[in-house]
């Protein structure tokens, strides 16, 4: 007989347990969705201060516009209206590498770097940019990119960054990953050759990272964020769709191109 | 040349925009992502109490253990570690009419009846009892089944219906919906023969359409709560893995049986 | 314990079965994919007929261009190009009731029509014709539609109509199905005050159903053809993009309508 | 104006056109879904032996019995049987690294080593044992394995391994990526320390690379070949479920263990 273990929930006839606590009796109008979503995911109950920064990612991250995956999304449900879960999926399944993943690849790659740097408490700015510009250097020359940096349309500062180092800052919560972000954006004029700024995605997977989150779940918390965008997205389309015009005008302006070799 | 409208997310150089207010200045820090996620679907910012019940209501409906849809998240996850937002998808794919779908079922149900009871404001609990006997009637002599009304588990009392509806009554948003749905828990024994408890998933349909959101987005609430939960169980299965003793327990005990007709 | 019943396949250390025929020795290089397609979803081994109407009609199914599945297909590949299953799952996402579906709707509909009718073998087309106007008569009254009528394109006939049938016609499995949907073609005019031709994914769906395939399952066949077609769109996504001019169309298009209501 | 060019579909009020040729009259009844779907990954008509080869391992690859992406398209089918195209898309996205990424890992790796190894034509047995020493030498020293090497039942000996080579071999198909692979089966002994078999699904890889496919869409063949596989499965699962026993399996073998540390 294998035993299936969790932290999560279990219920009996009378009651259900939710992170060993009363679902009924303790969680529900004590705590807020966010708050929940935090505990879930670390099985640890956020601090005030935490929760605070969550939420702010959290509401960060939750819609962009016309995205492709909002596109697709809204396409998805005018094929198959009868499935609100599957425009949700399809709209959740361009959440990778590209415009999704900045938030968790941004975190990661901090976070390496912080482990490469042993001990960093107590660093002075000076210290910080230091180790930026090392970090820099050596990513430029290895022939990769550093995340989050720069933004297609916020190219000279994307606004979501300062509020979001401020609200880190005020709970005591501005830590390392925080910290060497913001000291890469000072510097990496230096190595680049021209000041890019910090996207709001990337400072979100930094804050995201501070806050002791589970490093290679970050891109999840981003489509948390993102639900709430592609449901928005949804009520939208039933009453006001767009989908039929996007459909009607890539297929008008089709051109047959024969044999486009694909290898 | 095509326009595309939208009440959501528009971006320029410097700013975003969210729901006509400047996201970063306005909402980041301001608002619970729970607030957020009332207001994209709305386009209407929630009242103090509207929010309450709404993320009471999402915090009801986040996790309910080792469900079927759970399982498929983390078996995916297994076979598939590199893609967190597949594991996700797949499991909001299962929330259908089995097992999300009662959410929305019910509060579909009940708005439907109540459009067909027109005027309802001053009824007495009398009222709401003689029209919910009509429709437990209705319903069963032409061969459906009220959704929402009992729980495989909690045979007896489902613990989050009354902590719901108490919720909703401090906030003044006991309505309708509520009332009728409570009315079908007291008097469906007098139908159906046994008492059969209101189920926590139908009575969070009901308190989601008295908080006036779109009724065909019902199933899309609770998918955003079980987006939560499912970060969560994919947070524990990375540390302490089930899926791969679930595939080990299925595959080894494996029976062939030739031939079984499918049609 | 529990024993997981299944007729598909099994394996131990030196042999893999596959519907009880040995997979190396027996099925490599001696069935096509499309028959092993067949057999595994009926568990029967079509016939050289029945394999030769299913192949033309996966053949029929499998692409129609820039379908808004595959439109959404190739957005979520170009956000996410790091997950190939992710991008063919989203946009087999929308092969629900709008697009993909009115080869199963068709299906069915003949298929309930057809229980209604009794035995219907040494039926004239004239009893046809009778059968097929009350039908229509019956759904019109009813404020149904029927499905697999009438095409947005191939408003005059559907290239793909007659050749369909003809084919099963060639291997005696032009059955009840089709016939019933043959006569839907000759009499709906009378009904519907205009000559609707038959679109050629209703007629799959007839074919399929004439095939013995279990009628709940036809989407699935739709699916497993869109699923060549949308390899097909992602390969040439990959080489030649339309995915960025879709998403910079649609973006640079945004109009901020203030609070469109959703409810 | 933006155009968006295909080789693929195109259609106008009375024809259809797919990759160039009349659907209705050059292709329904001409082709196999096989063939069709060869064509539309690369553009380019298969030749007799291509199509042979290709066949075969799609049906290699249809079906591997109860994996965990079976079990996970049968849990979703069994919460939203709604929507068979959900079931589909939550097998197909386990489709990842671990399960079916082998395919396309083999041929990538495969790929890459010819690349480095230069021209190979004319190469004998002893040559390729030489290369494949080398490729394994150095792939172990980096800390990386070989994939395609070795099989959690097969353990001696794959038994699709060898007719797939054989088939390959009668076409003339049997190219520079099988035969490095067949070396890298006759010497990972010497460098491994023990011996490990080709699996079925690495050979398939390397024989999809012979035959000219885009390598990186190789994983798009595997997901094609389980598509009908889970059509099989789900088929099976609407006359005799499986997954609500193995649902109540885990939830009543769920052990709550308080507080599982996630980071």
């Amino acid at each position: 007989m294998t035993d299936y273990p969790t932290g999560l929930g279990t219920s009996d006839r009378d009651t259900i347990s939710l992170l060993g606590h009363d679902l009924a009796g303790d969680l529900l109008g004590t705590v807020t969705f966010g708050e929940l979503a935090f505990w879930l995911a670390t099985q640890q109950r956020p601090t005030p201060g935490q929760l605070r920064v969550f939420e702010a990612v959290l509401v960060s991250l939750a819609d962009h516009g016309f995205t492709p995956t909002a596109i697709a999304a809204r396409l998805t449900y005018y094929s198959a209206p009868d499935s609100l879960q599957g425009a949700i999926a399809a709209g959740l399944l361009g959440g990778g590498s590209r415009f999704l993943g900045v938030t968790e690849d941004t975190g990661m790659f901090l976070h390496t770097a912080l482990a490469d740097l042993g001990d960093t408490s107590g660093f002075t700015d000076e210290q910080w940019d230091a180790a930026a510009l090392t970090l820099l250097t050596q990513t430029k020359q290895s022939g990769r990119r550093v995340p989050g940096l720069g933004h297609p349309v916020h190219k000279l500062r994307d606004p979501r960054t300062d509020v979001i180092i401020r609200i880190a800052d005020e709970q005591g919560l501005r830590g390392a990953h925080l910290r060497l972000f913001e000291a890469i954006g000072r510097t990496n004029g230096q190595v680049l050759g021209k000041d890019l700024p910090l996207n709001g995605a990337g400072v979100a997977g930094a804050a995201l990272a501070d806050l002791g989150l589970p490093i290679e779940l970050l891109r999840g918390f981003a489509l948390l964020a993102r639900t709430a965008g592609l449901i928005g997205h949804l009520a939208e389309e039933r009453i006001n769709p767009i989908a039929p015009a996007i459909y009607a005008e890539v297929d008008r302006n089709a051109v047959y191109v024969p044999a486009i070799p694909t290898n």
